[in-house]
Formats: structure tokens, C-alpha cells, sequence
């Protein structure tokens, strides 16, 4: 062994610690010499400590320090000594080691950026040098966060009784929804196993086989084209409960976000989560995830314009469609400039335009006021309880694009008019329940589930798969904090007729049944428990925690948006040997 | 909801709840219609509980009893009274609920196998029906101990500042050892991820990340020809630590051992684990991993017989081989038959033959003894400490094939003579050190890492790699608990010019290096801390545990050794669409 082993961590050292003679191992973190006093801080995950050398004392010391550079591994041996002028911004700033003596353990080379809280370097260079990027204290910080929310998870469901169950990563690929990653077979020449795109149908079959509650933190994976908060792979805190209905899943969940808010941030949450319903949340929020720290509710005002002058309304109205109206409170002074860029944002989101009005030292500014009569501007004002200073937003579209486009502009007018800012610290938790089983699919002319195809009707609307599926509601729920969707789940079928006829619903065949979920339905003929759960987005979690918007933030070794790994460069070409044992071929580009 | 929720589980009531009026939720064991009193025993995770129906007093609920059938999911409500005849068996056997109303919530068809510990049933059709099989208390509880070890295993590490950080399961394909298994990339046309073997390089990073402890349960991959104590995926407890030495992870290791055996087994191990280098435990028990419960010693005799008459031996000795012997106490009267039984073993093992030697009766029974001197003889007799009843086994070749053969020959004789039988409930727990760091690799003509390539060579033995790399020895070390290795780990290299060597003696060239090991070596020029870790393998811990030979009773949905999930079918065919999304083809075959 090439040096000597640590009696203490970098940021142990406190005044009770003045005299002792303790040896430390970390990473040199600066050199500054003073001339009269050479101070090195000193690194390692538990802080820093300041470690210096008295040249009028130690001159051979002092000359051999001069070899120290940035990241040098060292171990020093000290006495604990009072700092002259203490560092109140340390935890160790009371007190300095005198160096007796050291010894370099490992050099490093120049490294591309300093090891500090604040850098300016760009992500790519960060990405390739992940190792170094790990040591700043302001992202490693973020994994003893997760650590910790893991020691909570394991022990919250292991009180609860649950079992921590893996359910296998090779698995059937069974693509509904999101993209498999494929895994081809050797053994099974031409076969393919799957990489989970959830544990869904395991954790199933856990409650058939009468596991009674079921706990897991795994990793899922979609091949999906990444947004900048996705990853190929992430992870899931995956939970299901056999005996169940809705209330004892959310109870369950609720107990969990209390415990980790409260042993991690220290905040209390002490009401039941408030639950809102798919159609409240759409119709006030404009959201299936909305954000309620602040209101800015949206007003439906079809009833109002029904027969009025501006075409563009009637018109959408007698097409079964609304019209809704959201008021940016205060906003009165945007300019027509701000308006352009919202008119821009709600067309993002699919509008053909933004009719707005202005209340503006008592006057009315709006380009459609022309086309309403009186009463209806007044109805309109009172609905939206507009006043002198406010801007209104109307869109009028079909019942879901009206209340997406506006829920879109609800956070927006939140950001520019400073009430983000407001909140910030804030935080807000709730259920969005009983949302529809079904949505339907332009594209491929077919229901698709809108949660999963597992997802149990509610009790009172099994008779509508008969006669209006698309009316149905979900036993599905969302939790939601901030605007932010931090997991989700449903009370399962448990009835394999129901099961059946939702399969028949989304337009699969008998063949294709069998196929892709026969042994899941055979599996629900021998005596499945009702029984529902939950899958929470881990990453979000830990990025809610530790208020960040970068998921990369959060995951030790991240891929890029285009699934690359800077660090090591995967993926990578492979020897075509392994190719021929995989019995498969790379198809080149023509 | 179609069901009364339980207020209590099935193995929950005693004679404290009698007169309670309860429900519980199950499965129908079995219904036993005796006329006088119908007996239902319902079954849940928890436990068994009888329900019993009067049918004299209880007339419309005893006949709509007759429904109920096996493995029926029903609610049933009543009062906890005593039974008029206890059942010492069952936790629950003081009590029984006479039965005030039930409904079935789900039913069953008839199962290929009966819900109970000992059934003789294919394992094929257990592992079509895995979720039935699963239901079978025996097999499940083995979830209960493996749910208590995860637990063990987060606290424990938790207590003792390790970072659980996870991994990245797409990563880089860099086949050392064993066949990876790929994920071709979509993005990336024509590359691959790999599933990781071991997350051996990324917990190496997170050392030069500064991690300092790091602690992972993790799934891990390989794609082999599966023996039945294999699986291609197993989970392994992956740890790191920096700053330390092979001390400081070994008795790391211990702590985490010892809280498992008396928290899961109530056994308390209070010495410190034996260490025997790999020298000594080839040499004295014929294995890397012996089985410490029993003594059975061999003893060289290389010395006694080098001017030997017996050609065999003397011939082996002059071209530089070892004799060693077996003493397979109190064997003396086993049949011709079964010394040719062990003749065959000791060739499957690669012997030429094997060469014994009879105590009976006071005579000398041996095909060899007849070129043996009598001081010889004497002297062997000595040294195996040979009496009266005894049969020697000598085996005859280089020093490894020598000690590997007659150590097989050892656990077979164990098992004959009875030893196994009598010390199956013991445990035996040490460390095996100092294994070679090279084996060479006669087909490929090139040295090979007997641990891996990032394994330390010994302080003292650093300088051997420049002269006889063979010689040298690794500060590796595995833990062996009864013969059975659970776990190995070693120091590693954290200087990049002695990883360059390694790299260079295992005959990589330097495109090689860098395309493969590029990142890695770089990353050692940053810092990197002295380090060292462990990798246990959970299943096989459980295995121990549970005391199961069977690695599929451990893990919840196992795989055949032909690699395939009986109850799901994969891995299966995938639509072509998935394929030249890809840009792979199968090559069929010709």
C-alpha cells in the first residue's frame, strides 16, 4: 500500500477535533501560496478541509509541496489546529491541519474544468469527463438525495409489508404504446427478447400468485426519439396491492411522498392529497397534470357566445365544439409584440388563432369586441371576473384542444406575469382521477387505451364498453405535484371476460391476443385477486427534490438526447463475430 | 368493487380475536364437505384459516357452498370462535370463522397441479404455470427471505455511508470473459449497446468519481450456455470503496454476512472468517472454493515416490508434476465398482487414471504396491495418516490438474462415506487470497486475468510482471461459504501505467486498448483513489439460505437452461416492422 489510510473524512474536523493528530485522504482542491503559509484544501465527499504548511518551519515540506497540483490524490498527516480567521461558509472552517506530512497517492492530469459548484462549460464536455463532473459537490449532492430516497422507499413498502420481487429485464417484447429495445436470442436463433418498457404484466402475475403486495425499483426502457427530460432508460418505483380499490393505492402512495418530503426536505405535508377528476382538471386547468400552486382558472363561456356576431365561434359551437376563456390577470399592458408570441404558443399547441381582449383604463381593446354584442362582453366579464388591467385569452376549438391550447397559455401568462417566481418554493401534491379508458386514434382508426390496456373500468361505466367505450372512465389516477405527472396507476381487470373485451375494443384480433398476451389471460382464468398499483418516475422524484429541470442531473452515467454515452462511447460497433453467433445482420444504407 | 375488503389476513387469527367478527380475503385451499359441518380452508400469503358452514343451521349458505371450488377467490365474513379441535400445525389451528356470509370474487379453472410443498409435477409444467407454482407457500416464503436479505442488505450499507448509485444497463459491449448480450441501437444505425456483465468499470469510475463507498443490487447479464445453476440474467450486491486495502473490504464483507445469518437464520457467527491463500486450499483441499466443514486433507507425496518404480509416477515427477494422495477414511471395503465409479470421475476431470490403495485386515491391498518399496509404502501410509480401513487416492499430474482432480474426488468421497449427511446444517465461511493474477491461456497462446483485467497484482509482486507474470499474485480474494463461492472481489489498479501493462502481458494491442479501455484508462489519469470491491451473488446467498440446490427456486421468473420464459413464451419472433426499424436481418439458416 502506497500510502497511508485516513483516520478522519475531509469535512470531520471540528474545534473538539483541536490537537488531535489525525491522517486524511482526498483530493487537492487548490494550492494557494501565500508566501508566508501554503494552504491546501483538501476533498473528498464528505467536504473540505484547509491543510497548511509553514515554509519558515517546514522548509523541506513547503518545497516539496510545490509538486501539488489540482486533483492530486494525497493522504496528509496533522495536528488539528484553531483556525486564525475561521470560514464561517465551512463546516470545518474553525479549524486547519499543520501538515507534517504528506504523500502523493495518484497524480492527475490538467483537468478540462475546475472541480466547482459553478462552471461554464458546456454539457458535451461535462458528459465526456462525467467522472470529473461527479466530483462537484452540487451534483454529487444530488445522488446522496437518491440515496437516501431509496433507503426510504425499501423501508416505507418493507413496514407495509410488501415483497421486493425482480421481475426479469429479458422479457416479451409485446410493443403497445412506446418503442421495444429488442435483445436478440443466440440460443433462439431468430427470437427476440424485450427490455421492459414496465414490469406491468409481471407485477400482475405477482398478485395472481398471490404475492399480496409487491415492490420494486427498476429500471424500464422505451426506444422512444428523446425530449431533453427523457432517457432510453429511467427509473420506476413500481408498486401493486392485491384487495385493493382506489383509495387504499393513493392512502398508500400519500404516506410514501409525506415520509420522503418530510426525512429529506423537512416539510410536512399534513391534509389528504386533493383529488380532481380528468374533466375538473381539464376544464379549470387546461391540464391532466395541473400545476395548483396558483389559480388562474379557465371559464367556459360556449353557453355565452353561442349565437354571437363572431363566426369563428358560432361555427365551432354548432360543430359540438367550446369556447373558453382564460384570464391573464393584470395583463393588460402586454403589448401586441408579448400577444404575437402567445397567439404563436397557442398555435403550437394546434390553434388556428387567440382571440384576446383587453380591459384597459375602462375601455375595451379587442379586435373580435366588434362582433359581440353588449350583454355578451358583460356575461363574458363576469364569467371570467375580468377587471380594469386584465388581458383575456379565448380559444375555441373542440372540447380538448380548447382546454390543452389554454392550460398551455395558463402556464405561460404564469411565467411572464412573475407569479412563478412567487412559488416557487412551493409545493403541491394531488390526484387526477377518473380519466377516460379510451382515447381515439385518428391514425390507425382504433381505441387506444389511454393508460394501459390493463386498466379496470369503473364500476358504473363497464356497461358503456357495450354501448359508448369512449364515455367510460378509468379506475386511473396520476399523481401530480407542481404540474408535474410523478407517477401513475389503475385497479387492474381482474375478469378475464373484461379483459377480453377491452383487447377486442382497441381492434386486436383473436390471433394477436394469443400471441402477444395469451399466457396473460390464461394466467387471469386461475383465480386473480382484484388488485392495483402504482409506477412512480424515480428520476422525477429526485429532479422535484432537488429542484432541477435536467434529468441528467439525476442519473450517474446519462446518454445525450440522441442516446449516445459521451463517457465511453457507447453505443459502439461490434465485432461482426458476435453478429454471426446472433445469427443477425446489419441492413447498410443504400 | 365486488367484494367485502378483508379486515384481517388468513394467518392472522389466534384465540385473542375470538368473537371478533372478521373478513378475510383468499384462496379456497380445498373444501371438505363432512355432512354434519362443511370445512373450507382459505389461504392467503399470510397463512391458512378453516371457515367452517353448519350446514343444520346455516341451510341456503351450505348449499350454495357446493360452487366452491379450488384456488376460488372469495371474501368470507364471520366470528372467530374456537375450534373443538386445535391443529398444532397451523399458527391459526386454536380458531376457526363460522362462516356468516362469503362471495366468490373471482373463479378458478381447475389447476395442473395442487397448491401445496410437495408436489410431484413436471418442472416444465411448474414453470408454464409459474404463478400457481408460486402460490406454493414453499416456494414463496423463499421471497420472504430473499425481501428480508434486500432489506439487510440497503440498511446495512446505508449505515455504513455507501452511495446506492445505479448503473447504466446500455452500455458499452466489451467482451473480456463472457459472451455480452446486445441491444442494437435505432439512432445509431449499426451499433450496439451491451448488457453489463458487471458494472465493474462504471463502479471503478464512480470511485475516481469520488463516490468513496458505492453499493448496487444488480442485475447482471451473460450469454452462455446455461448450466442449471445458471441463469442469463442473476442479480449480484455490487461494492466499492475507496482508500482502503484488501483488510478493509473483507471485513466489510464479514460484517454484512454475519448480520444476514443471524437476522434471516438466528445464527451467530462470532469469529472472524478463516483466510487460506490459493496456494494453500489447492493444496491441502483441491479447490479454490473448498468445503471447510470436513477435513479430508491431501497430502503431497511427490517427495516419498520421485525414485519411485512405478513408471506413472516417476515419469509425471521428472517432467516437472506433482503425486498427491487421498485419504478417504474408513473406505477400505468399497467395492471394485465404486473405485472404477471414482476412476471415471477423476477422468471426467481429466486424469489418466486413478491409483489406490487398500488397508484390510492388515494387508496391503493395491495394483501399484507391487513397485512400491516397502519403506515407501510406509512412508505414504505416514504422511496420509493411513490405518487399518483406509483407502488411499492417488492421482498423478501437473500440480492444478493433480489437486483439481483428487479435490473432486474429495467431495465425492464425502458424500459416500456419510460426512454430507452429517454436516449439512453447519456452515463453513472463509476467504480464499491471493489467487495467481494470470492464468495462461494455452489456446489462445496469451495470459489471461484469473480475476479480471483490472485486479491489482500483489505490493511485492509488481515487479514479477516484467519478469514472470505467472509468478504473480493478485490482492484478490473470494468468500466461500461450504464449497460454494458467494462472492469474489479484489483490489484494483489505480495506476493507468500498470493498467497499460496488464492491458499489454493479456496481448491487446493498442487500438485495442483504446477503442475498448480508452475511457477507462483515460479516466484514470484524473485522480483516481486507491479502490477495491466485492460482488456477491444474491441468488446464490438466497440459495444458501434456503438451502436449495436450485437457482430457479430463488428467482421469480426463471429461465430454462435453453434460455427461454415457459410461462410467457419469449423470447419469440418480432414483427419485421420492429426489425428494419433497427436495421438488422436475421440470417436465416442455410
Amino acid at each position: 500500500m502506497n500510502f497511508l489510510k485516513r483516520t478522519m473524512l475531509c469535512g470531520e474536523p471540528r474545534d473538539s477535533h483541536i490537537g488531535k493528530n489525525v491522517i486524511l485522504n482526498g483530493w487537492v482542491q487548490n494550492v494557494r501560496n501565500l508566501g508566508g503559509l501554503i494552504f491546501i484544501d483538501l476533498r473528498d465527499r464528505n467536504g473540505l478541509m484547509q491543510l497548511v504548511i509553514e515554509p519558515e518551519n517546514q522548509k523541506e515540506l513547503a518545497e516539496r509541496a510545490t509538486e501539488l497540483k489540482q486533483e492530486y490524490v494525497i493522504w496528509a498527516k496533522g495536528d488539528i489546529r484553531k483556525r486564525e480567521k475561521s470560514n464561517e461558509k465551512m463546516p470545518t472552517g474553525l479549524v486547519e491541519m499543520l501538515v507534517q506530512d504528506y504523500g502523493i497517492i495518484n497524480k492527475a492530469e490538467l483537468p478540462p474544468f475546475e472541480i466547482l459548484n459553478d462552471i461554464e462549460t458546456s454539457e458535451e464536455i461535462k458528459l465526456q469527463y462525467r467522472y470529473l463532473d461527479l466530483r462537484r459537490p452540487v451534483l454529487l449532492n444530488k445522488f446522496v438525495v437518491r440515496n437516501k430516497v431509496y433507503q426510504i422507499l425499501h423501508q416505507y413498502y418493507y413496514e407495509n409489508n410488501f415483497l421486493e420481487v425482480e421481475t426479469p429485464v429479458l422479457m416479451k417484447s409485446t410493443p403497445e404504446g412506446a418503442r421495444d429495445f429488442l435483445v436478440p436470442s443466440r440460443i433462439n436463433k431468430g427470437k427476440f427478447y424485450a427490455l421492459p418498457q414496465s414490469p406491468q404484466l409481471y407485477k400482475q402475475i405477482l398478485m395472481i400468485s398471490g404475492f399480496d403486495r409487491y415492490m420494486q425499483i427498476v429500471k424500464c426502457f422505451r426506444d422512444e426519439d428523446l425530449r431533453s427530460d427523457r432517457q432510453p432508460e429511467f427509473t420506476q418505483v413500481d408498486v401493486e396491492m392485491s384487495f385493493v380499490d382506489i383509495d387504499d393505492v393513493l392512502s398508500m402512495t400519500e404516506g410514501l411522498i409525506k415520509r420522503i418530503w418530510k426525512e429529506v426536505l423537512g416539510i410536512e405535508i399534513e391534509n389528504k392529497f386533493k383529488r380532481m377528476t380528468y374533466v375538473e382538471a381539464m376544464s379549470r386547468y387546461g391540464s391532466d397534470k395541473p400545476d395548483l400552486r396558483y389559480d388562474l382558472e379557465l371559464k367556459d363561456i360556449t353557453e355565452v357566445v353561442k349565437n354571437c356576431g363572431f363566426s369563428v365561434f358560432k361555427d365551432n359551437i354548432s360543430n359540438g365544439g367550446n369556447v373558453a376563456v382564460l384570464n391573464a390577470k393584470g395583463c393588460a399592458d402586454f403589448s401586441r409584440k408579448k400577444i404575437d408570441e402567445l397567439t404563436n404558443l397557442a398555435k403550437k399547441y394546434g390553434a388556428k388563432g387567440l382571440a384576446w381582449m383587453k380591459f384597459e383604463n375602462g375601455e375595451i381593446n379587442s379586435p373580435i369586441a366588434k362582433f359581440l354584442q353588449e350583454n355578451e362582453i358583460n356575461e363574458i366579464k363576469n364569467i371570467a371576473h375580468a377587471e380594469n388591467g386584465d388581458l383575456l385569452l379565448f380559444v375555441s376549438d373542440k372540447w380538448t384542444k380548447t382546454y390543452t391550447i389554454l392550460g398551455a397559455l395558463r402556464i405561460e401568462i404564469a411565467k411572464l406575469s412573475g407569479i412563478y417566481e412567487k412559488i416557487k418554493n412551493d409545493y403541491s401534491f394531488h390526484w387526477v382521477t377518473e380519466f377516460p379508458l379510451f382515447e381515439y386514434d385518428e391514425e390507425s382508426n382504433r381505441y387506444v387505451a389511454m393508460h394501459h390496456a390493463f386498466t379496470s373500468p369503473m364500476d358504473e361505466d363497464v356497461e358503456l364498453l357495450n354501448t359508448a367505450p369512449d364515455k367510460a372512465r378509468a379506475k386511473a389516477y396520476d399523481l401530480v405535484i407542481n404540474g408535474a405527472e410523478l407517477g401513475g396507476g389503475s385497479i387492474r381487470i381482474h375478469d378475464s371476460k373484461v379483459q377480453q373485451k377491452i383487447f377486442e375494443l382497441m381492434n386486436l384480433g383473436p390471433e394477436e391476443i394469443e400471441s402477444k398476451f395469451g399466457f396473460f389471460t390464461k394466467a387471469l382464468k386461475y383465480g386473480a385477486p382484484p388488485h392495483g398499483g402504482i409506477a412512480l418516475g424515480l428520476d422525477r422524484i429526485i429532479m422535484t427534490l432537488c429542484n432541477t429541470d435536467n434529468i441528467r442531473d439525476v442519473i450517474a452515467f446519462p446518454k445525450t438526447t440522441s442516446g449516445l454515452s459521451l463517457m465511453d462511447g457507447c453505443p459502439s460497433a461490434v465485432d461482426i463475430k458476435q453478429l454471426n453467433e446472433l445469427s443477425i445482420n446489419v441492413i447498410k444504407e443504400k
